[in-house]
C-alpha cells in the first residue's frame, strides 16, 4: 500500500461562491496564495477555474495568465491544470487559456447533467479542445461522470487527438450524473483497466460524499483531489477553515492507509509531466575546464 | 426461454432521410400505412417521430394527432409510443404531443453525446415532461444511453414523478453513447435489477449493431425494438424492403431462441398498460332480462 499519492486540489470548482464559503478563492490575488498555502499543505497539483469579477465561470486568459505567473514564480514545481468546463460554443474560445500552456487541462469527453444543468461537450467541442492540448503540449485529465466517457476519451487516441497513458478524473455524487457508491467506482475502474491499461486515475466523491470516495479510492489505487471547489466542509458541521486544511485532510487519509503524499516531483513522473528543474539557488554549479 | 417477446418498431427515427432509405415514413400517411404493415407482421409496439414536410425532426401535434387517429382507427390494439426528443427548450413544447393520449412515450433521463450532437436533457426537461405524462396518463419508456440515466429514472420514481414498474429502452452503438459490447448490456441489466427488480426492458443496437444486440437481449430476457430509424438494412450489404420486413426479422430471432412474439394484448399485459376493448363486430352481445 505504500505508494506515492498525487493530492490534487481544486481550489474555486465552477460553482461555489463566497456565499457558501467566504474563503473561496476568486480574485487572482486570492486564487495564487490559496494555491500557494495548497501546496505547501502537500497539493502537488491545482486544478483552477477562472471567475470573473461577478464571481461567475469564465475560460478568460486574462484572468488566468497571472494566476498562472504568480504560482511559478512562488511554487513552480507544482502542476497547474486549468479546466475546460463552460458554455461557449466555440473551443477556440472555451480553450483560448490554453495557449497559457498549463501543464494539465481538463478535458470533459461528453455531455451529462449536472446539477440544474447540462454540461454541453459535443464530439466538435471534444475534439476542438483535444486538438488546442495537442497543439500547445498541454496533457489533458480526462473528467469522466458516467461510463461512456471513458470509450469516447479512448476514441480520443484512435483519432490521435489525445496519448496514453491517460490520466482520468473519475467524479461522483453529482445530481444527474453517477451517484457515489462504492461499485460504482469498481465498476469504472474496471473499465478502464480493460480499456486503457496504463491510465492513471484520480477519484473525486463531491460535496459530502469527498471523505468516503476519497478512501475508496485509496485502497483501489487512485489518486485523490479534494478543495473548496469540491467541498466547502471537513464534516458535515464542520465549515474547512481553507483548501490548505482539505489538504491537510486528504494527506491524513493517506497516511492512515500507510500511503504517502507524492512531491510535485513525484506527481509529475507518474503523470509523465516534464520535471521542472530546481531553482538557480539550489543548482549545482557547472564545473569550469 | 419460451416467453413473450414485445417487438417495438421505430418506424422513422430522428435522422434517417428518403437518401438512407427511401421506405422510410415521413408524412402522417405514409407512418400510418407502415404502422399497419409493421403491426401485421409482428410489431405489437411503435415508436414514433413527428417530422416536418422537409423532413426533419419535431414535436408537433398536429403532425402526430392524424398518425394517431388512423392507427387507432386501423390496429386499435398496438401500443403507441411517441417520442419526446428534441431540442425545444420548454417541456411543454417538447411535450405537446402527450396531450394526445399515445400509450407511451420516450423519455430520456439525462444529457449525453449523440453521433455529431447533443440529447440535451436537463433536471428541468425531464421533470417537466415526466409531469406531463403523469398529467396525461402516458406510461414513460425511459431511453437510457449512459449508466447514470438508470439512476436518474429511479430518481423520478422517488419525487412521485414515475411510477414502478419502469419500462426501459437500453441503447448501444450510438457514437457518443455507450458502445454495443456485451459485457455493458450485462452491466446495465445487473444495474438495473438491482435498481428496478421489477423493471422491464428492452435492448436497442443502433445500425450494424442491430442484429447482435438483439441475440443478446433474448437470452437475456429483455425484448426488442427494430425499424428503420434504428437501421435501414437486414444485413452489411442489404437494405430492409421496409419496416415491416425488419419487423420479421426480428420475430426471426425470437424464434430462433425458442421465445415467441408476444401479441399486443401480450404486451400490453407485461407493460402493465390498460387492454384495449375488442372491435364490436367480436364483442359478446350483453344478455337481455
Amino acid at each position: 500500500m505504500s505508494r506515492p499519492v498525487i493530492i490534487s486540489c481544486a481550489i474555486t470548482g465552477s460553482r461555489t461562491r463566497k456565499s457558501d464559503h467566504p474563503g473561496i478563492p476568486i480574485s487572482p490575488s486570492e486564487q495564487i496564495e490559496s494555491i500557494h498555502a495548497a501546496y505547501e499543505a502537500g497539493a502537488s497539483m491545482v486544478h483552477l477555474h477562472a471567475r470573473d469579477d461577478d464571481g461567475r465561470l469564465c475560460n478568460s486568459p486574462e484572468r488566468l495568465a497571472p494566476v498562472i505567473e504568480g504560482v511559478r514564480a512562488l511554487c513552480p514545481e507544482v502542476i497547474i491544470q486549468i479546466s475546460t468546463m463552460g458554455h461557449h460554443a466555440d473551443p477556440k474560445v472555451r480553450g483560448a487559456a490554453l495557449a497559457l500552456k498549463p501543464d494539465m487541462a481538463s478535458l470533459i469527453p461528453g455531455s451529462v447533467n449536472y446539477f440544474d444543468t447540462i454540461l454541453d461537450n459535443s464530439p466538435a467541442m471534444i475534439e476542438g479542445l483535444a486538438g488546442l492540448m495537442e497543439q500547445y503540449g498541454v496533457k489533458p485529465e480526462f473528467a469522466v461522470f458516467d461510463l461512456a466517457m471513458l470509450y469516447n476519451a479512448k476514441g480520443l487516441v484512435h483519432s490521435g487527438l489525445a496519448r496514453e497513458p491517460l490520466h482520468m478524473q473519475l467524479l461522483f455524487g453529482i445530481p444527474g450524473a453517477l451517484p457515489a457508491l462504492r461499485h460504482l467506482l469498481d465498476t469504472m475502474v474496471a473499465e478502464l483497466h480493460d480499456l486503457c491499461p496504463e491510465a492513471t486515475w484520480t477519484a473525486t466523491g463531491v460535496g459530502r460524499h469527498q471523505e468516503t470516495v476519497m478512501d475508496w479510492a485509496l485502497y483501489r489505487g487512485g489518486h485523490l483531489r479534494t478543495g473548496l471547489g469540491n467541498t466547502v466542509r471537513l464534516s458535515p458541521n464542520m465549515l474547512a477553515e481553507d483548501n490548505a486544511d482539505l489538504v491537510r485532510r486528504a494527506a491524513g487519509h493517506c497516511v492512515s492507509v500507510g500511503a504517502f503524499v507524492a512531491s510535485p516531483a513525484q506527481a509529475r513522473d507518474i503523470l509523465g509531466l516534464p520535471a521542472v528543474p530546481p531553482p538557480p539557488s539550489v543548482r549545482v554549479k557547472p564545473k569550469i575546464g
